[in-house]
């Protein structure tokens, strides 16, 4: 995806998650010798999201290992939730939570949109979760 | 302080905080219609801390009041310690508390070397609180 694009994703992601009452924000462009980090943080005092954005056209998105190994390390150390946020065009948002995003071929990670819908959570699931059950 | 002297604490700290355990994350340049929020964001599982970041060469920095209170409702809303990161050139960093700013003239807040060294706390002092010392 375009670099524009995966901004304007970002951006509407954390208004959207503002609107709900949560602050979020956006990580700076991946500097040269920046630490990995994901695209959206949010909290609301009693959760916290570390959030790997994608918007695609396309109706599956592969990931490398190593953004999925990042995602994860980034989100233990801080004390946040991995989840994957995925904008198929035309269609909103899905959140699919790392430990159930799936391995495809190779050292590739891989999401599709029947796997997002079957999966995933609508934006209004993912806010609305307690922390309760992401714990379980 | 130039944009990028700016850049290079923010991802110094970033650093320091890697190297103690900690996740942290920088934020992304102030877009044209991005939400407030503060220069960097940590956590550690059991603190999280957002940080307005300033690298100076004087010895006293002002700040305006709604810098000072869009860190007090990122930091409120998102459940994060507001601190101030203050790095005065040929100095290392201190870090004070949004409760411990005064305000100086008019509508600025100040933080000078003096204030800094006698209510601040050092990079270890800050990664070493424990939550139950900042609830009190």
């Amino acid at each position: 995806m375009s670099k524009r694009k995966g901004s304007n994703a970002e951006r509407e992601l954390v208004h959207m998650l503002h609107d709900k009452g949560w602050a979020a924000m956006r990580a700076a462009g991946s500097g040269c010798t920046t630490l990995p980090s994901p695209d959206v943080v949010a909290g609301n005092t009693e959760r916290y999201l570390a959030i790997e954005c994608k918007s695609i056209k396309n109706n599956s998105q592969y990931f490398p290992e190593d953004e999925i190994e990042q995602l994860k390390t980034f989100a233990h150390r801080f004390g946040a939730e991995p989840w994957i946020g995925i904008r198929f065009d035309f269609l909103k948002w899905f959140f699919v939570h790392l430990d159930d995003v799936k391995k495809g071929k190779g050292k590739l990670y891989v999401i599709t949109l029947e796997h997002a819908q079957k999966e995933g959570k609508s934006f209004e699931e993912l806010v609305g979760l307690f922390k309760q059950e992401k714990l379980t």
